[in-house]
């Protein structure tokens, strides 16, 4: 079950990722936290719903905190190159028998909602309404000075499927884990827009969101980050990090909100528009590819993620990662 | 003359701007101002000519230093995503009485060599030849650590005719710089690999290359290559900088070797993937778009470039910009 | 007139610099730019007054901004060792025939006020009211995190009568500028805490306040504040840096207020502990004393400065530095 | 058992901590280690020794490897203020009953031999060969770009002990760990320079050396050594890392050579050198004074340190720090 090569004439164009929402059972915390201390701009909110988008994303949002009972990923959104791809994605799902349907979603345009065969909720626009650009506006900068959505990054139940389904729809794999023994992928990284990943996929009990990422500037935002969350009160939502991955080269710091949804804070990756770009291959044995510098992660990186709305769980056939050698 | 709307179904597929070829009269001399103070690798080297990458390239060379009489510019060069691709550029250079003709280049499959209809010299290939990653090579970082070539900028005669024939190309426009007496465009920067430019005009003399850029990974990096041209006889050659573009909100520094080659060093840049992204305007009385912390650039910075092998030089109709007021 | 050996064994120890009060014509306008955009920490303010202090400082206060119909310096403060010093400070001015009084200041004990030979308002003293450490309390860092005030640098029309008075009282020179020509020095850099200066001095009309320096973490604060600065309505303010000092190595930026007190940022000091530590010496026409990588500092900063409260000015024998190599 | 109050008479002036010898098993291993990796730079060396200053560095030397059958360490050594200095220092160990002698050291003028009462070999001097200053020498810089030797951290196994030693010496307290069950110091940081420490004291067998530090410029210089030795064989020599310290604020890293020598490399000090500069007292039940960021560090570092020559290893009487809550 090697890596598929990449499908360069996919059926329909997907641009990059764009957005998710997040249900969260405390508003006002949550507001704290990706707004007071993470640095996202608020774009609209209301008693029920927070918009946000990060300082160079010209986008209306890129994150919305909703409002629930129970926290959980309502949806993973993807923007699309023309109007007319949003048609082709809706006969391209509907030819796969996947569920189809056109939604109205405020600040957006034509929505197409459906879901992978795994049951990860997904949606399909092209235009939502753009706003003026805040880059350089400094004085509104706070917090890590989070510039852009980087990527998802999910558990499978099946890597090697996940990798297939995603792989035919274009997205194309810059990294990838090999379990050496069975042969099979534990973990791949997957990009439509050039740099390591819009999408990624490791081994575990699926489908499940592990983490969305932003992008910021330097390593110094994300030690910033650290001194302010651990004086702050947010002491406890520290996970794991700073350190660099193996794999993608980022530097990274991962923390988890009151809801357990992880952010990783990210720089450092690197270009792969290049049609013939090689994915890198790495062994399943070998600990610097989750931590080039060889720190472990704790075990709740391992374990815990958070649950898509209305995907039901399955647990993986490959035997659980060694939380001893990351 | 406004900026023309993106063409986002052109006639053939760039995917980024890819490499130059830099005459030097003194190979020696310029192999300890490339490899050994800023810190490209080399890939080839005889004789006659230097290849050299960028640390997260793939692709074989992104420089070539070629020994010559008079210091000049060889060629800009392009990849595009398929070899198909190279047939329809072909056939599109033709149809506007365009010169082409199919040449052999070390290292690369094959080369559609032509120009654009102000005369400079342009190539595109689709295969390379592919090299190792060393972007994890941390042993083999020197000077100011590049990354990856980033952009060309290039002196026009006539900015919208440039932006016209590029625009149909399929460049998108990002930012540019309007004469708000003429409305005519003062400078424009374009893309096609999802950043602020792969190639970007300014009005004056043409054509000529005012400079290639490299990106890096923070403004610390430009801070040590200042440390270390200023104290091993490097003084000389730095010319502008560091600061930063309101243009691009680059930090930027601008540095030019013995034959007067002009390399910027690049960081902070944006992302501008959406079709939709709508390019930000200047008007050219704004000082802070060129320099956005205020001081201003030295004389040279705007008078001085590289000629093209073979291009005439033709002077611009719009006045020259006032040096006071940059 | 060489440089003097230290004085080892001084007639009272000076700890530190400690203090200034700036007199400040618009003291809202003042508050926007110390407290809100650079960042320091109001720790006392009323109507006509405000007392602020840096990230790492206990001492009540490093400035004093004092409402006033005219911008001037009030006086220049520094810490002694011991309540005796004080004694041993007023009996030491004396016998120069210098004027001693004993004076209430708000927030501090005993506080000797004085003058230098040539007209310097100077106040001593041992003790300041202490406040609880904020140095991580993360939540109040602002603008370019300023950690501590690091010098006072002075306009002098004899800097070798400065350098002896100031050597006299065991502050010892770490670097200075030498005119090749007359052998005299054009401007020397003088230390009591074991960095490179605690007070330096530099040929001209005097005397005068050239600026006042804070030190912060890293570069990067110093291209945050530029940012800030340029985007916030502060962009005239700024007027040299960012860049290197040859001397003192530090990384620099200059800024003046709406009343012309000017503040330099800095980082990158060494330790010049050592009681045999060898001050450098630098020649006049070398421009890389001023800016190692070369670029020019404006007019501005040749000639500007802020007259000191009740001081005669006095022009310097010396012929003006040539602004056109720095 | 509270913290002394500091002695602002000491019977003799200790400037600074100045060098250390290191015995080590394998000259050119270490040698990789310390000048090619860590970058300091060879001041002297035969086959038997190394001697190596950092960057800012004017006396000869602040570490000396030394080819032995067992790792250990050889002394720590102080620069005094005075000639003069030495011989009270000579009266002052002969007053306690600790041994004194007068030794020959290449490089160096008149050295004391000591001990502290707890067996840790002392030596002091005034005068080392001075060198051309060499910080400004950007092509020699390398690794993680030492600029000075920061402190020693030594175990004790009775800080109370040990700082009220030091305490009568001169070294004054800045930040202070207190088991609050038994109102004993579990840890002290002492300094005479004006930082945080020049040796700090930690509960467990001793005497022996927990690590020397090296101070550099940026958080980034870390970064820049943790790619570069997981990168080229030292991975397993990286113990903890990155992170911030609560006591002291210092952004550190922990690294062991072959020998189990531990550097800390080390930024973010700050300035105590007021006489009434107030210690910070943390709580040993406080996980943040150890790691602000709330990582743990492993077993190795509580437990593991390198021997003194000649010293008698004592238990401690406390019992031993709790690993899972450092």
């Amino acid at each position: 079950m090697a890596i598929p090569a990449p499908n360069l004439t996919p059926p329909f164009n997907i641009v990059r990722l764009s957005h998710t929402e997040l249900r969260v059972t405390d508003l006002a915390w949550s507001r704290g936290y990706y707004v007071d201390t993470l640095g996202l701009q608020v774009t609209y909110e209301d008693s029920e719903t927070i918009y946000m988008r990060a300082m160079e994303e010209r986008g209306h949002h890129c994150v919305i905190l909703k409002k629930a009972d129970v926290g959980s990923v309502g949806v993973l959104g993807f923007k699309v190159w023309s109007d007319e791809d949003l048609d082709k994605a809706e006969a391209w799902f509907k030819s796969r028998d996947l569920p189809t349907c056109w939604i109205e979603r405020p600040f957006m345009g034509r929505v197409l909602s459906t879901r992978d065969p795994f049951g990860v909720p997904l949606e399909f626009y092209n235009q939502m309404e753009r706003l003026e650009p805040i880059h350089q506006k400094y004085n509104l900068y706070r917090g890590v000075k989070p510039l852009r959505i980087d990527h998802f990054n999910l558990f499978s139940s099946n890597v090697d499927d996940s990798v297939k389904f995603y792989g035919d729809l274009g997205f194309r794999v810059t990294e990838y884990t090999e379990d050496a023994i069975t042969g099979r992928t534990w973990a791949a990284w997957m990009h439509r827009k050039g740099g390591v990943h819009d999408i990624a996929f490791t081994n575990g009990t699926g489908p499940r969101l592990h983490h969305m990422a932003f992008w910021v500037p330097t390593p110094l935002n994300i030690i910033d980050l650290l001194d302010l969350m651990s004086t702050t009160g947010y002491l406890e939502n520290v996970e794991r990090g700073p350190g660099r991955h193996g794999i993608s080269n980022a530097f990274f710091l991962y923390i988890r909100d009151k809801d357990g949804h992880r952010t990783e804070i990210y720089c450092s990756d690197y270009q792969t528009i290049d049609p013939d770009h090689e994915p890198i291959k790495w062994n399943l044995t070998d600990p610097q590819r989750q931590t080039l510098w060889g720190a472990p992660a704790p075990k709740s990186w391992f374990e815990l993620g958070s649950v898509f709305e209305g995907a039901d769980l399955v647990d993986s056939e490959l035997k659980s990662q060694p939380i001893i050698a990351p």
